[in-house]
């Protein structure tokens, strides 16, 4: 399974184990953003939510931890252009959660986010733990050509929908016990998938890769150059640091560092043929009201490449954030 | 959603929320062993293993925490006759256990079943927790003809594979620090699921109604008689008590009480017209080397009675295990 560099994806590898041929039906098996089962395209994936991991409960209310775990399982269809049909939810609560409404809360967020992106919640378990509250959302959608990371090709355009950062330096703020804002705030607790973007830049276009942004945008480029057995070069003056980043990381350097690794932004980034979306970024941006902003290039060779303004390149040897490393904190 | 009583399941009708439609391309929504999915007609479960909850470290070696997972979200793809074709695993682990291998031994042991059960581990997610141990196993199925819990009619047989109460004998043996039997134990730690027993029933004749057991017989028997609308009388006479759990529950009516209630057998309650396995129970057993035991009949009403030896009747009115509930105990 071609992943990126990191502890994590070492760990993802190994539990995978030896690479056997996919069953039949399924089309597209580990290693990408969701699976894809044949016989109507399902595209299915999962992501934990785990308290004090990827959310705190004095960070957000139990609607916005509901809300926030399905949102980030929809993106990972929206990473493969599918379109959301059905989710499957699992939580394993205290039985102090339960007995609060923390646990219908928490469902009722989940169900909020689901809705809004045309899908509903189908089945999932409920079960009694010591804690920490633990969410597993498996999104299941349909995609009749989905979009995977394997296909980026040297003179390919790397594209960003959205600016980045901003979940990460709210995260930055509170545990530096600073100040935040409400867009940063809103970032973090209330993201959006990229659903309608994917599918509209698919349907409207070739695309040669996608794959959402969890892991920040060094570590997800590095999966996708990864997969597809190529270069990602990064440019830094073109990176979309949202607004406010750079005050939160200590300038400016610091704000496009913190865009580069922060992860849980939740965009997409969109390989395409050189050119291909220079007719269409606007169109794009007026329909949605998010920007598409060009960041780099698709080159011969491996890995993630960071081009500074003054044309100094170097490459990265880190990954995205590595939930096993030992720099590992709350998040 | 029909489920039998229980605060459990009144907190799983609560999460689930106000009925709604169901999405374009759901067959089966919540309150089935699983949804089904049209084009393919995919069935799709999830089920929570929770350490100290479903299982104990010192009960179990970390593959068959992983082998037990996988086999009791696969049950739940039997009790809709499905065939497995896929699974995503969800894993929290702490860092300790990612370090050790125990996170890689539980997911061997995790594919050891599901290759067993012809399937193939697809895709999942691993992430770091504070602890316990939480694995979700996601199982995707294919079933032309799925078998609800909602067709039991008046006049059909209620007919069980296997027999029961071993698994719940080895967890009283092991919380008393009694001795236990291999076959108990084996019964607990590496359960099968009646995935060919299943697919064979549907195929050679009328199902009306299919259900795993693993809250217990009498618990997963009051949510068919919920789903259905109807009365299911249990006849004690007829409980297939597996070997050495009267000695264990300390008598022969403390033996049948275990068999009914203990929970986790992963056996099917398969609901047939009047007569309709008479001529295949023997087929049945030389075929898979398991029993089929006629244990009962539906009858109109609601809910879940027990017929004596006497003949005298009694109506339950509590469900089968309940993790939310006063008595809930490690399993």
């Amino acid at each position: 399974v071609a992943l990126g560099p990191g502890g994590e994806f070492d760990l993802i590898r190994s539990v995978l184990g030896p690479e056997t041929a996919l069953p039949a039906g399924v089309v597209v098996g580990p290693g990408d953003d969701a699976a894809v089962l044949s016989g109507g395209r399902w595209a299915l994936t999962c992501d934990l939510s785990v308290e004090d991991v990827h959310f705190r409960r004095d960070w957000l209310d139990p609607e916005e931890i509901g809300y926030r775990a399905a949102v980030v399982s929809l993106s990972d269809l929206a990473a493969m252009a599918a379109e959301p049909v059905t989710v499957l939810v699992a939580c394993a609560a205290t039985r102090a959660d339960a007995a609060s409404g923390v646990v219908e809360r928490v469902h009722a967020g989940l169900r909020e986010a689901v809705k809004e992106y045309g899908a509903a919640v189908v089945g999932g378990d409920v079960t009694r733990s010591p804690g920490p509250l633990v969410l597993d959302v498996t999104s299941v959608g349909r995609s009749e050509s989905p979009i995977l990371r394997d296909g980026a090709r040297p003179g390919d355009e790397v594209w960003v929908t959205g600016s980045l950062g901003a979940s990460a330096a709210h995260v930055r703020a509170m545990e530096a016990g600073g100040a935040t804002t409400d867009a940063h705030r809103r970032a973090y607790a209330r993201p959006s998938a990229r659903t309608r973007e994917a599918l509209w830049l698919a349907r409207t276009g070739e695309l040669h890769a996608l794959i959402d942004l969890s892991d920040g945008l060094v570590g997800d480029a590095g999966h996708l150059a990864a997969a597809s057995g190529v270069a990602l070069m990064l440019e830094t003056a073109s990176i979309p640091v949202a607004p406010g980043v750079a005050e939160v990381a200590g300038g400016g350097e610091e704000g496009v560092a913190l865009a580069l690794e922060g992860g849980e932004d939740y965009e997409l980034v969109v390989v395409v043929p050189g050119g291909a979306l220079d007719s269409r970024a606007a169109d794009f941006r007026d329909r949605f009201g998010v920007t598409l902003s060009r960041v780099g290039r698709v080159e011969t060779g491996d890995g993630v490449h960071i081009e500074e303004p003054d044309g100094t390149v170097r490459k990265l040897d880190r990954g995205g954030f590595d939930h096993f490393g030992p720099g590992a904190r709350s998040r």
